[in-house]
């Protein structure tokens, strides 16, 4: 879809006449309970509707007058539910937009999904949408839930009929099904869902325009998502991001871990098919990742009621020794991104649960009050830890088989969580009765979970998003939404993208090997925008006797007559030799790499290489000693997204551990930093054992390489930077390099 | 508790009279629904046991005579259940051994868990133990659940009325609430609980006891334990190994975090603090660990019910395709000791579900037939997919929403689980119906769950058992339990431990500064039982002009004379020289190890030296040429278990990614190849990138340090080879080697 008809869309923004219309035409409608086009019916008499039966076959359906068709319907209709199957959908869709009917849901399968027939059906909606402005949700859709309103298009049956209304999270699922059952369970222990989208096929409204709509819409507190495609990707993201600054986005994308077989030629490559790009992607525009529907849902809840943390620290309160010690094992599990910490209570916070408790309880965190407390210490323990300035979030593990338990525990906790600023998250488990008082909890505004682990998890997000906040609210008081790295940047690239891709195009046009730079030249072009690159020479093959080729003829002269004529001026040795060309895997253990070459041992190498690499191009470079540790900059054109930067730890390691992180191009230098902290090897960053780093000459050289991989979309296909090592007398420089372009596939080399 | 009691133990080994008593005492029996005393007495009338209550206030109580001491009591007692306060527990319990009542179950707390008073007053039951022979279980216990008799002496709510009889798995539990509570909520959803026993205070009886035990019970089918300590460790660790050749084992220890302060001195040191050894013992002795009580329920239920499969590839069948890649997600997410793969169908598998479905099915696992399928296609789908021989494992996810599934789709699960010799793990999801569906699957031989995750999860440990037979079953066919590595031990430690032990003293008193070992004397003693090191000498600091002293005057002048007169015969240059002491941390950093240095060279580097660090040892090494990878090679000394190697990536990483793994020592062939695989650089042990390796020689080198350590238990608390390398010249070498005794504290020193 082009920018002109996305314009058209952005205009029709309004989606309340689809999500809560005042006038409905049910399309083949039905008497009997077991057809669609019966449960729907049924379904929305429920609601505060006027409804419209449309179907030739009948007069009446529950009472209501039913029509032959919605032409003859004599109300101005808000939308169409058509539940006929896929070959009878265009004629109605038609009809619907002769009548001028803004919206309809398309339910029937049978479209895209299916195959070409399928597809050349789904074009026709798609025409027929264009011709008339009607908005289509579908087609292959469970429609649309309403709780507030009663508003249920939704055919099959939901377990979720004790979801109430006032809830403020939106649900955005391509799949029903996920999204139906995963609500189905949370509504058993509680979910304030404000509405649910299925989008099915997404032949027109898609995840963006729902992002829109309930980014404003004023009961929305927290949107929800299940994708397994992203239309638009970036434009997506970049809307995710304005929302998030307001409303938390929780997501779920499903495939993190399908291989992405066609871009397995780099490292880079390979390390693709972890979801790396989809990760980082969410991470810079503000999402909130789960990984499945219990997560999804999990998060929404805690994300929806709790006040958020101010720090880390987690105070755990029991009354069983066993379950705090392994919640605390769970708190302090470390943690990539957002590790979470036990909190250390005052002395004054001990001595005052000591006083409330009895003598065998154990005041420090995890607190344990034993199985012999009573509701009312329990209360008290959790005030007393509230209040203490060195707690951010307190989960309660609660138990009801104590003797001195009874039910006004519930209300003894949510009082106390209401008139804390602090979050608190509850663990309880009952046998047979859990979700119960789980469900009891929530109608009191406590979040509760029946497992210590994901009551943990909620604890890590409600983190999350507090650091996200943060990170906003940081963003907008430095001036521009673009910071300026200082000292300014020593690689060149900051220029107009124009001005890059013509750098690019110029250097395409020069490669010895028409779309396949070998390492001299992807070094070359690095060199061409100032990102450091080791001083050396491409050597080219010696021939043998019997040719001859004036060229070659002349270079393998100059050769003879002494290295010095092809080298750089002021060239440092010793030197490394390598052999050069993307055929080459595994140059070193091939013995194709050679270091600490001397000025006299030169000539010797270079023949010694030409006689075990007949017909090879032959590197010459300065010798750059650097220190630990080494690093991966690669860049990788993913197709939902466009150019992603990866930074990870470089090496031959470099796949094993897969300590690797990314982002989408052009990179902020916040995100650059971001990038560095989130790397497993981060203390190596941070003056580990007193060695250098010079951290702010990396973050430029990654803004540096994710302009120019910005700029070079559609160009180079993956970049792949490593070792990427700092040297004492050099700073940052790139030891390695490889430059895959785009169309030309996999060449099946590798760096080292 | 010294040999020979345990022995007295061992000879009292029937613990019937315990778990299935004829006639009980309930010694503080109530009428008292509210008091401990007569809510046991109230849950013991249910059982088939002849009752006694004793209270001497009582005449009568629930229709049964009351006595006023068990003296008075006119029948033989097997148990006493003592549910009076602990200050009166000494008076009754000695009655009790007047009575020769064999078991006594003290419910009591306040005893050893309060204090220095309480631990008198449990003393004071051990010794009444052993004057009467009477076996005590607690005090401070829930006591035990027998279901099949309904024999139950737990005084607090539990939810698990529903665990019917039958079950296999035995659970035992130190924990009174982490017990009860898991099987509270486990038997929501069906459990099959064998016998329930809360260890509490474990004064006599304790974990190893009801190991045996259930070992040889002939209805437990497996062994659950939620432990926070082992009494003797290494008893019972290897009690496990046997019991779970036939019985699996499940084990959660809680406190996996908890940073071992006292070990922070090394790397080694370091690493302990993540529970390194129990997870290595854990694995080395059959013990399938999980991580929390509803791990441990989930384990039980599928390993209970299930058919081990005979690989690990899995497919998925689904009516919802967005589950289905959630599923694969995690299948497919890597897993360092357990991996799953997604099975490959063969083409007339997927030509046979293609056959039965709709077309729009898919029928590439993950199997998706659409929420339009039957539950007859279902069924059939099942069996196509269970009769390929490239499917070890089935999960099955299950929906009620879709219009064609009925009820019946239990009983046609069934019948295809209970049709087939591989394992059907089930994923179900149905709003507030969840439970029922999952109870109605367990009532059908089925095994479900409601969290993808834990379904996955479940699958891995059915991997992981099957892998556990096999090994065993692999060790059992080698002659002897011990299998020699051949060609024979390169290092020559394998001799008897006391004559270990003899060098290892020998070496002890003849340390430069007592008690503290340098570099050069931690590799004297590997030298000695013919570990590799780099051949060479320690020079003496030299002297400032105004001292004196023969020794040093004598050495000082051999050096200036020429190092020649100090080195090893044939040493070979380049040769590396470093500050030598435990006092120095972080050597490379300091500018303390210089490498390269040639014959021309060495004096002034070593007077270099002598000049940056006054008064310091130095070491001259010949220079080793290696390849990657670095390995740590580590001991260290646990207060549970004892003398643990450690086995992981080595170099500047080694904290970093804490790719480490252990096991007790000493270590059989077999164990130290395990502890390979289990790194996650294990693709450099493979030949990776066609680097040579050595793995028969590193595992000689395992086993050969491993024998060392075991035989100096108590004299060595940590060793830290690191990095332990291979060269193509000299095989496996040790580069840096530090050891610290035991009881001489951190001297806060560090390898590199």
């Amino acid at each position: 879809m082009g920018a002109e008809e996305r314009t058209k869309r952005t205009h029709s923004a309004g989606l309340e006449k689809l999500l809560n219309p005042h006038t409905v035409a049910v399309i083949g409608a039905s008497p009997k309970e077991d057809r669609i086009g019966g449960i729907i019916l049924k379904e929305l008499t429920r609601s505060h509707c006027l409804l419209y039966p449309v179907n030739p076959k009948y007069q009446a359906l529950r009472g209501l007058r039913c029509y032959a068709s919605v032409l003859d319907v004599p109300d101005r209709l808000d939308l169409a539910v058509i539940t006929i199957p896929a070959s009878g959908v265009p004629n109605v869709l038609e009809e619907c937009g002769l009548k001028r009917i803004p919206y309809a849901i398309v339910v029937a399968g049978g479209f895209g999904e299916t195959g070409e027939e399928g597809k050349r059906l789904q074009d026709r909606l798609v025409e027929i949408r264009y011709k008339y402005g009607i908005r289509i949700l579908g087609p292959n859709t469970l429609g649309v839930f309403f709780p507030e309103q009663s508003f249920d298009t939704i055919f099959v049956e939901h377990g979720d009929k004790s979801l109430a209304g006032g809830g403020g999270t939106a649900v955005i699922s391509q799949s029903g099904s996920v999204g139906i059952e995963a609500l189905g369970l949370a509504s058993n222990i509680g979910f304030g869902l404000r509405t649910f989208v299925g989008l099915g096929n997404k032949c027109d409204l898609d995840e963006l325009d729902f992002l829109n709509y309930f980014a404003k819409e004023p009961g929305t507190r927290l949107i929800a998502f299940y994708l397994e495609n992203i239309n638009e990707g970036r434009q997506f993201l970049k809307a995710c991001r304005t929302v998030s600054q307001d409303k938390p986005i929780v997501g779920l994308k499903a495939g993190r871990t399908a291989s992405g077989a066609s871009a397995v030629s780099s490292h880079t490559g390979r390390l693709a098919g972890m979801d790396l790009v989809v990760e980082g992607a969410f991470r810079q525009y503000g999402i909130l990742r789960v990984q499945d529907d219990e997560e999804l849902t999990d998060v929404c809840r805690a994300l929806e009621t709790c006040p958020l943390p101010q720090g880390n620290r987690v105070a755990v309160l029991s009354p069983a020794g066993g379950y705090g010690v392994i919640c605390s094992d769970y708190i302090e599990t470390p943690h990539s991104f957002t590790p979470l910490q036990m909190a250390r209570l005052l002395p004054e916070t001990e001595q005052r649960i000591r006083s409330v408790t009895l003598p065998f309880a154990s005041c420090h965190n995890p607190v344990d009050i034993t199985a012999s407390a009573s509701g009312e210490m329990y209360g008290q323990a959790m005030e007393a830890i509230l209040q203490d300035p060195g707690v951010d979030i307190l989960i309660c593990l609660v138990f009801w088989s104590p003797p001195g338990i009874e039910d006004d525990l519930l209300d003894i906790i949510a009082r106390r969580v209401k008139g804390s600023n602090k979050p608190v998250l509850v663990f309880t488990t009952y046998g047979p009765f859990t979700d119960r008082y789980l469900l009891e909890f929530w109608k009191r505004g406590v979040v509760g979970y029946s497992s210590i682990e994901r009551t943990v998890r909620a604890a890590r997000f409600l983190v999350e998003r507090s650091m996200q906040l943060e990170r906003f609210a940081l963003e907008k008081s430095e001036a521009g939404a673009r910071k300026e790295p200082s000292p300014p940047l020593q690689v060149s690239v900051s220029r107009p993208k124009r001005s890059i891709r013509r750098v690019v195009e110029q250097w395409l046009l020069n490669l010895k090997e028409p779309g396949k730079p070998d390492e001299y030249e992807a070094k070359d072009l690095l060199r061409r925008f100032g990102i450091p690159v080791p001083r050396g020479v491409r050597v080219p093959p010696f021939l043998s006797r019997g040719q001859d080729s004036g060229l070659y003829k002349m270079k393998e002269e100059a050769v003879k007559r002494g290295m010095k004529a092809l080298l750089p001026k002021r060239f440092t040795f010793p030197a490394v030799v390598k052999v050069c060309g993307a055929s080459f895997l595994h140059k070193t253990e091939l013995g194709g790499v050679r270091i600490g070459v001397l000025k006299g041992e030169l000539e010797a190498v270079l023949s010694d290489f030409q006689h075990r690499f007949p017909g090879a191009f032959l590197l010459v470079e300065e010798q750059v000693d650097f220190l630990p540790p080494e690093l991966l900059v690669g860049g990788l054109e993913d197709p939902q997204f466009g150019m992603a930067l990866i930074l990870g730890a470089g090496g031959v390691l470099t796949e094993v551990y897969k300590d690797v992180t990314s982002r989408l191009c052009p990179l902020m230098v916040q995100e650059a930093e971001r990038m560095l902290s989130e790397l497993r090897i981060r203390p190596l960053f941070e003056g580990y054992r007193g060695l250098p780093f010079d951290r702010n000459g990396l973050v430029q050289l990654l803004v540096g390489v994710s302009e120019l991989l910005a700029a070079s979309e559609g160009v180079l296909s993956q970049v792949d930077l490593n070792p990427v090592v700092y040297s004492r007398e050099r700073g940052w420089v790139v030891l390695d390099a490889k430059i895959v372009l785009c169309g030309i596939g996999s060449p099946g080399g590798s760096l080292r």
